[in-house]
């Protein structure tokens, strides 16, 4: 059983990358389902699981856990059922056999399963431009405030991953391969990187 | 005209990734031609030279120009004709046509041609089998030892690449791929690779 984690930056097109390599390997991908399954389990409303896992951005959920009393209990609760969940869920998919996860810490929390581990990172420039492009955000936005989203979400994702790893979030040594997607065309670009990942899973 | 530069960490087995991608791409491979044109240029030994930039080991050449009038000016002459012809000789080499260019911070010398840049990199373990195998190094060092001159010689890299570039040496973001060479056979990951680098010179 083959298990492919893809970490990302946000606006790098790590998500497509993920989403292209399952289909040309024939695996399974999983992205919403988790979503869905968590809320399902939790019966919790899915946007907002969705809202806060989903993009690894966690909004106002406690983080630090040294600052626990000052956040209502609820969403303390809400915080470690979710993760709880997330971690379950991530698991009991892996046994149903090869997939493609993207982000999640399932490079981490699959860490037994020796999963092959990507990370899937692109310029400032073209991280906005992709975020334009797909309208993931304001029109509005200024170039600037965009920036500063996509730092601040990634640094929620290199929070949660820290919570469960000793390994930095993003650097190179925790990855089987880290591709750089700066002016490239993902589709074509996947059909290339599963030659590579095919070899990485013999 | 393509250029693909390999950046690496000792032990790595970036030289041997170097070498067969460029025999899988028909490309030239530049390595201990580059140290010959140097000796013969400066009239200085080629073992003196090997020495002293083969392998990014600078050795006692002044690296800290701060530092400059304590050491004899012979040294500092050496260094910095040193330093100049093998820019000089690697663009020349560059200007011959398609090649790959393991180390000597080729890809921040040629960054006109944009290079494809590569970093090839492994865990600590992995790097000590591979100097072992080879033979580089004393049979009678130990893996503590071994272990810190692998760091002082990737220190020396980085450091001489920082002479001429802002982007930091190893940094994922320098490259357009960073390839993990743990438990791999270098052979079989070429094969896979080159692929991936044909994509890239697409």
């Amino acid at each position: 059983m083959s298990i492919i984690t893809v970490s990302r930056e946000f606006g790098s097109g790590g998500r497509e990358v993920g989403k292209r390599l399952a289909d040309i390997l024939g695996y399974s991908y999983y992205d919403r389902e988790i979503v869905s399954e968590i809320a399902k389990k939790t019966k919790l409303d899915e946007n907002y699981v969705a809202h806060s896992l989903e993009k690894g951005n966690l909004g106002h959920l406690p983080i630090n856990f040294g600052r626990t009393f000052s956040y209502p209990s609820v969403i303390m609760t809400d915080a470690v059922n979710l993760f709880s969940e997330q971690h379950k869920i991530i698991k009991e998919l892996a046994q149903k056999g090869n997939c493609v996860i993207v982000g999640r810490a399932a490079d981490v929390i699959l860490k037994n399963y020796n999963p092959i581990k990507l990370f899937v990172y692109a310029d400032k420039k073209s991280k906005l431009a992709r975020c334009r492009e797909r309208g993931a955000s304001n029109e509005n936005i200024s170039d600037k405030a965009l920036e500063k989203e996509i730092k601040k979400i990634d640094e929620q994702r290199a929070k949660y991953h820290e919570l469960f790893s000793d390994i930095d979030w993003g650097k190179k040594e925790g990855y089987h391969l880290c591709v750089n997607t700066t002016d490239r065309d993902i589709k074509e670009l996947a059909i290339s990187l599963a030659e590579y990942v095919k070899f990485l899973m013999k």
